[in-house]
């Protein structure tokens, strides 16, 4: 326990700046298998991310059934069907072209839930700001998506859904609330910048880089 | 743009992993200042975060006057004694002795939040998930906190605050949300282990390592 700290270098630095720069969020998978013994190493991974209270709320369903993998799909067609046609009509025709989920071909998918109950941590750091418990799921995430990355997996995050409809479509226990649905596997390209930006419909800008003073 | 991807080898993975291990949310800092060109570089690296639509809607704020300090630390203050006088008779005194928070020591301290009302994205992958703002917000911070880490900087992410007393003191557009306070600077130690574990409060478990299958 009283090991000294590890001394990251500049190499170790600038390699994971690449990551960064790397990660993508994927909506185009091969369809290939992922070993399972890698997806167990990222889920270990993932338990190393921060938590409210070291409460750990974060529960991973891993999604096989074509019957749970098919409600989903479901959800996300009419939740995106719903979107598109709340399209200012000038940019309907793009919206229609963007591919917003790989659904259909990524071979691992996953429901990221937060236990809103667990008594792990006592309650603590959330009675004034309970939303802490969902924040911490989603570091479990980010760290699962990081990790995945520097293995060469790609991970997508699909939000356009709904998300009571794919709670009572996996059975979760009613405690759960649904923080995300990841598709998971090999990705067809690699690219250093966003598919959203590739395409026209949203360029990365500086207005989360100008810091206000206080 | 076409540049192939970079490939990360087993030693980098080796040392990402010992990156996420010394991960640490620290609460005890030392007072010394922490060079403006390397928080600087942290915020940049923070922008590589993803977000939901591309909407980049984390808004970092840095806290420096006394009077916005001290309104924080006056809210974590009346909030800790609040969450200390609702402890089970059993647990009090163990409450009662946890640090939870550096603000009367870091020398840089942070609000982060969500810009709820941004047209960045054009409202994509929000409208049935409107939380994944605030989780592109946390996605931001955990980046940040990674990157920090791998410097040698610590930071400790204080919840325990009214959210609207907090909004106020800072002065913050009405359409920010705070999503976490944090204390910024070097740790007066390094651990492998959380804090809440080595003093008794909450130790790690495997709750969130078992994998449901649906």
């Amino acid at each position: 326990m009283t090991s000294p700290a590890p001394h990251f270098d500049d190499a170790f630095r600038g390699t994971l700046e690449q990551l960064l720069v790397w990660r993508r969020d994927v909506r185009h998978f091969r369809t290939d298998s992922v070993p399972a013994a890698l997806i167990d190493r990222l889920l270990d991974l993932a338990q190393l991310s921060p938590s409210v209270g070291n409460s750990q709320p974060w529960r991973w369903i891993d999604v096989r059934s074509n019957e749970a993998r098919s409600a989903v799909r479901e959800s996300f067609l009419r939740c995106n069907a719903e979107a598109l046609a709340m399209q200012p009509a000038d940019r309907r025709g793009l919206y229609a072209r963007l591919k917003l989920a790989g659904l259909e071909a990524a071979p691992r998918q996953f429901a990221v839930c937060c236990e809103t109950e667990t008594g792990q941590g006592h309650g603590l750091g959330r009675r004034t700001m309970p939303e802490m418990l969902e924040y911490s799921a989603v570091s479990s995430i980010f760290t699962f998506w990081l990790a995945a990355r520097s293995v060469g997996l790609g991970v997508g995050w699909v939000s356009i859904l709904d998300r009571a409809e794919v709670e009572a479509a996996l059975h979760l226990p009613t405690t759960y609330r649904l923080v995300a649905y990841l598709c998971v596997g090999w990705p067809q390209e690699d690219h250093a910048d966003p598919e959203l930006e590739r395409l026209g419909w949203q360029e990365r800008t500086s207005a989360g880089r100008q810091i206000l003073l206080r």
